[in-house]
């Protein structure tokens, strides 16, 4: 199990082999039984297996050909929407149409995937995260007609692998980890964590294709730029309000 | 495996047993292991043992006795800081002072923190999250000195357990698991749904000790109300604003 959660992969490759409904059941089981905020269980899973869903849906994560190849789509939704009509339906008045519910809601959302992903892996699938879902969060609510209360927060694809790529660099263990207090990096200490992943061939020969002096700069100005970053805030945050979850008053 | 994920249960009393650090450093590798935006690792974990820190960090988990009784607390935080000091490094403009970028980090801290969880639980400890964290993200910012660019957004509390309590009751899971596209609750579906969850003992008498009328009222006057959410939410908002992720312009 420990091997299971060494060896995480990302998969982008799946063979035509369909995953059996008792897999699914027993993956989707043990996304439930992640902690979840005072027991309110407050997320939805929306399993996509049809393909002129998955059609729809590749758009919004930017085309990936893993949205349509992948047997299994599932989109991890904060929802406090089925939690909300319970109340409404037991003289109860719900007051979480605010920020804080939603990051609640995120929460549980995200526990939940995780536990989905490590049982999926565990039982031999490969599951690849695509970050796009908060990028395109409009789009994807029309398309799995998600009401008011409901926003997606991750998606995962799943399926039988068909490829086995290299595990991928992490910084050392004491780059992400503050023992007692957060001790801030020092120019040195920055240096000194990031030294080794700089060295790495494939990340090199990125830089050159790609015109930049430095591997940062592939981040800042291709892969992950100011311009859309500001972009899909604003999105986000309209979408926050749309689904009603900036009532904060 | 799937047994360490489908017999998790929240664990808030534990034996004195310190966890080696040989264990701490399995599990907080295991948490690395986990799926992150880009290889980004826009995360950090604050780990902490020393009992004035602990004493510290308990009124800001609302004194629930684990915070100092566990020998470990774990604060999973998303973290911009390392990453925008590398990119200012190596001439790169960093563009994630804003709302996409935290949502990202805290999906980034949220999985780390669930990779750790059941890698802890499969080492034979016993975990409990702490929904506090987003309430009082600001005294947490103080009492651990968090730079800008880092918010707390869950925490753990570690150790040995020296309790079993029952399985929590769980929804069934077609209430969380939609089929293709959203499927909206009718008021039949939310009484089949929730039924079962209103039968349990203890809930009822949960109810009646806290004189009122039905369950969902015991969340929504008493739990989690909405002038709590209301306030923290605004609090959390503050935050992201003073940690810097609110510059969506």
């Amino acid at each position: 199990m420990f091997d299971t959660i060494l060896n995480h992969r990302s998969i982008r490759k799946y063979t035509g082999e369909p995953v059996p409904n008792a897999v699914l059941d027993y993956i989707l089981e043990a996304g439930t039984r992640a902690s979840t905020t005072g027991n309110m269980q407050v997320y939805s899973v929306i399993v996509s297996t049809d393909d002129s869903i998955k059609e729809e849906l590749s758009p919004c994560h930017f085309n990936q050909p893993m949205v349509k190849e992948a047997p299994l789509v599932l989109t991890f939704c904060a929802d406090f929407n089925r939690f909300n009509k319970w109340c409404s339906l037991r003289k109860a008045e719900p007051g979480y149409d605010n920020f804080l519910s939603f990051m609640t809601a995120a929460i549980d959302a995200l526990l939940v995937a995780q536990n989905v992903s490590i049982a999926a892996e565990d039982a031999g699938l490969g599951i690849c995260y695509l970050g796009t879902t908060i990028y395109t969060a409009e789009k994807i609510i029309e398309v799995l007609d998600l009401p008011k209360g409901v926003v997606p927060i991750t998606t995962l694809t799943l399926g039988y692998p068909d490829e086995k790529p290299e595990l991928t660099d992490r910084l050392p263990l004491e780059a992400v980890i503050h023992r007692e207090k957060y001790n801030d990096y020092s120019d040195s200490d920055i240096e000194n964590l990031y030294h080794e992943k700089e060295l790495i061939k494939s990340y090199q020969e990125f830089v050159k294709e790609n015109n930049k002096e430095t591997l940062a700069q592939v981040f800042t100005d291709i892969r992950y730029k100011k311009s859309d970053n500001i972009l899909f805030s604003n999105n986000l945050l309209d979408i926050l309000q749309k689904q009603g979850f900036m009532n904060n008053q």
